[in-house]
């Protein structure tokens, strides 16, 4: 599973969804929830678009792989993300059991896994989560700090 | 809004909650979101029943207010829950924009309010809660320390 060329892989699939959000108007965010099964759950940042403050690319991503399995827990899992997860996103992702992490871009400003917070490396909660960072950072990077100058261009 | 008999008003509202989800098997939690129209949204804890990770009281009681009022953000809402959220819980409420937090009984294992992270009150993050604690906390703990109590018996 920590293959590198599987995690450059995934993350482009992962990619590609950032691709979808930021066509619907929303933060280029996208996600995929590789689970033991190998089977594939993709999800695109949309909390705009479905009225849905909740509605990251990550949360949606493990929604939708807790009710393809009928399981609120995904243990052996590996969730994709294009961008270092919020604290929203690192607390489901605790409560959802993922074994794994791999993300692209570094979020200073909310960053929850190494920026500001450490959330999944913390021994007080009763699960970590392995973490792999950097992988396609920059293509990640690039399209949302595009969109973000983009929209500062029409402000 | 701030006002001592309204909060144990609907803070009865989120216990009933509570009282659903542990009928359901659930660890009894409830919430309700109180909107600055007045109108209140409710659920309680539903993470087995639903197949979701996510699917705590709090979680879906932001998303139907969410939904009902067709906003991803709830400016000048409240949110009562009986339990201290989590990372993923008061991550949300940062998210949707929630003016006040008022909980029951405290989270010495998870709790992301008080207890173990204080997210709601960092400057760091774009958005601060409003927080009030231990609303009837007695009822709120009692009723989770049973749960647990049974539970133990039965296992």
């Amino acid at each position: 599973m920590a293959n590198e060329k599987d995690d450059i892989y995934y993350m482009k699939i992962a990619l590609q969804q950032a691709v979808i959000a930021e066509k619907n108007g929303e933060v280029p965010v996208g996600a995929a929830v590789l689970l033991s099964d190998g089977s594939l759950h993709t999800a695109h940042n949309a909390p705009i678009s479905l009225n849905d403050a909740s509605a990251h690319a990550e949360m949606r991503a493990i929604r939708a792989a807790c009710s393809a399995t009928d399981n609120y827990r995904l243990p052996g899992s590996t969730l994709y993300v294009t961008l270092e997860p919020c604290c929203m996103c690192a607390g489901a992702m605790v409560h959802a059991r993922i074994a794994r992490v791999v993300f692209g871009a570094s979020d200073a400003k909310t960053g929850a896994v190494e920026s500001l917070y450490q959330l999944l490396s913390d021994k007080r909660l009763n699960h970590q989560v392995q973490i792999t960072s950097g992988v396609l950072g920059k293509n990640c990077g690039a399209l949302l700090t595009d969109f973000f100058a983009k929209r500062r261009r029409k402000a």
